[in-house]
């Protein structure tokens, strides 16, 4: 099964064409919310790959905007802190001629004490027809997707996933090898795991599409790791956990930071900032260890000097810029892909 | 005079037809400005009610959107914190294909210190041409009006008025009463009467609308009350005061519960919110006094469990999610009737 | 050279039509950044001051609505918090038919630790064709011009520059003086120079314009401008700093009263605000040893009691609101411009 991206897609898949309205489009997507890439078949993730194709097409264009959801009112509903997702969101909303309503958690009657689901309610309501919601709570996607009649995409909840980053990660990646294929590729995820959606997404689609996965960082921030890499990813895909980050980095193909909240410092998780950077920072030392033309990533924002040294962030390996740029490319594929099922009544 | 607005009008009411510029329309409408309900006619009112069935018209499309408002700016300046009232503004004047800018106040210069007087000549020279203004003085929008040459709406003033939350109660209350009349109709406001602008603007279009309105709350929230239904509406209307929450629900056809401010505890109005909860929250055991087809509304946000119990705010009677649609239709309706005077150089 | 602005331009200013595609049309503007006045010529300034007048024009019209900007994306970044200047620039490029989006620094994830390089990086990436940034260090826009590959407007950096306002007020103060011309034009700028990037920038294109420019204020917020005074603007053009206020208002055409921050009372910079509004604020009987038709100005916002009195705030003289009009066409006029190169692949 380590081959279900990149082996032949069951069927033809037909790739939206972005100048033409989304209903009237025969597209093999089924799903109406993404909560978590767990669900996404082989054909699911190629389909939205080629329909990020497609888009990245429109953002090389001289005016990047299409009419696929013209009309449509895309409500970004973010209960945590964002520029760099939420920006990602509501320029990819735009540039397919959405109605962007955004709502910030921290300066809305949210914290006048209403519950999410009547948050939910409300912005139903008051027209929402995509939700994009992050939320520190993980599952709160799940809740809001319970009660709402539209679409809703995941943007972030809790430790537990983070979809589209992980599709943008993914897009990254099969772009940059020369055959677009992860398979036997030595992936690396380095640092704080244990409280990263991005490492929980990541491990998904990466797997999925048969890289050679390896995480690493201090022991507590692996916890229960070991577990999942025993018992396989789907009860199936096998991944590799250690706390050596020679052994990690040797050989690999790429590596993606994590970045460290500084609040796992009071919590007794790690000693200090300094000591982590020493040990597990990324360094163009450390990189030596990689393939020479080892791919650099990091979700961002990064703490630069702590889990990535500045010149590697920068460096001529680095895909930081791209994940931002490709992440536009993915989410208009995401909406748009979510849009034909909720115009065709389906899902 | 309690036959206002369900009476037959005076001249045919001419509906603004949505996809015709509001300019070239004759519209039995004069009025530049919304600061308050209490100068509107049933005229008027009537006229409010149906072009916001139009609106509704427009809501159901597949594409929400008209032009009435193209190149409009509608400028949102919220002196308080608010999320469900500025967005149903902001989506209400984007389906109008108007330009929109928020302005919060807390983020804003004007927390430099500049004057209600300055900031309002100041977004008006940014292009302002309708001004949608909540602040918590009382008062404030008509300090706006005087200085704005274009159309002030009052979007909530201190403990004064909050017009087209009364409109939208309004419209929901007469779709929802087979004949849409509310001649007769026990209608009950309760909780916190004493501070809430809600409470105070519904007493006028509900007396005006010919309801049999009851308000109850704690005696120290009713302060006042009294002697205004002992005077009627307008000198003439009569409503009913009293902290006999089982008399006020008796038969009741709808009742409305109001937001209990936690900030009341400390200013030694209230022994608690369990206590208030206790006497006055709306619980299905109390709902049974009324009628069995008993409407419950609340304007939001509310807080379950101490105003409202959670099963009644999610039951089958609760119109609270159609308040807030029924909302952006009254905002469409309101801003699309106040640019057919302001364009015509009227009012 | 104190007649660079008003004399003839050496070659005919050609000013863009506004309702042309910007990439077609032939105009003499070569700078693909705005990050300060110092380093634009007479023609330069020209043609800034008629391309606002032709957007003047597009403001008068029913809809204020022009393609020039159709599809490109303005991503406004500000670190410090403004309503005035970030709502102008938003109005300015929605106007142009820009997409916008608005970052403000306090709420992103900038306080996550993240710097400016990465951050102006990650808007490019996000898309972003055009920058205006705000930030509390002088230099900043500088910066981020060094790696963003369209074009930077600043948009205000510490105390150095804030090129649109000083624009802003030669295009008022030239549309107020019956021949358009400063030449010879006393003109006094009267409060906390020392802070002031509006004062900074106003001084370069003010006796550029041939003014006879006066800088007054207390002793300890002049610190550094006599030497700058005695050298003369670019080595050349001199102008007067006195604490003196008789003296600088005496026979003025135009003051500008400079907002006073009240933490320089902290720094130990003044006494109080009172003794400062007693010994420089701008009031009615100070006034009157200027011109009868003296001008009066201020950047905004205003302290009124403090650098200028109300009711000479409000009074007849007073230009402040149309200084606000005149942005929006000020920035319009230059975002335009800058366009029309970043489409030529010029700059």
């Amino acid at each position: 099964m380590t081959d279900v991206i990149d082996g032949p897609a069951p069927t033809p898949v037909v790739v939206p064409s972005v100048d033409v309205a989304p209903e009237s489009q025969p597209v093999g997507w089924r799903h109406r919310h993404l909560l978590d890439v767990d669900g996404l078949t082989a054909a699911d993730l190629d389909l939205v790959m080629r329909t990020a194709d497609a888009m990245r097409e429109v953002l090389a264009r001289p005016i990047a905007k299409v009419p696929a959801l013209r009309g449509r009112n895309v409500t970004i509903l973010f209960y945590e802190a964002s520029t760099r997702t939420r920006v990602s969101f509501e320029v990819a909303a735009k540039n397919l001629s959405a109605d962007v309503v955004n709502i910030a958690a921290a300066t809305s009657s949210v914290t006048k004490g209403e519950s999410l689901v009547d948050t939910v309610r409300t912005v139903e309501a008051l027209g929402a027809q995509m939700l994009v919601i992050r939320h520190a709570v993980s599952g709160a996607p799940y809740l809001a997707a319970e009660i709402f009649s539209g679409s809703v995409i995941n943007g972030g909840d809790g430790w537990h996933a983070h979809p589209t980053q992980a599709l943008l990660d993914l897009y990254t990646l099969r772009s940059r090898f020369p055959d677009g294929s992860l398979e036997g590729r030595k992936v690396v995820i380095l640092g704080d795991v244990l409280h990263s959606r991005v490492a929980r997404s990541n491990i998904w689609t990466l797997t999925a599409a048969g890289a050679d996965l390896w995480l690493c960082g201090p022991a507590t921030l692996l916890r229960g790791f070991e577990a999942w890499a025993a018992a396989g990813v789907g009860g199936e895909r096998r991944f590799t956990v250690t706390s050596d980050v020679s052994a990690a980095l040797r050989d690999a193909d790429a590596v993606m930071a994590l970045r460290l909240q500084q609040e796992r410092m009071a919590a007794g998780l790690l000693p200090s900032l300094h000591e982590y950077a020493e040990r597990f920072g990324l360094t163009a030392e450390r990189l030596r260890l990689a393939r020479e033309d080892c791919l650099v990533m990091h979700p961002g924002p990064m703490n630069e000097g702590v889990e990535i040294a500045p010149d590697v962030a920068a460096g001529p390996r680095s895909l930081v810029t791209e994940q931002v740029a490709n992440g536009v490319a993915i989410r208009m594929a995401v909406l748009s892909l979510l849009t034909s099922v909720s115009l065709r009544g389906e899902g």
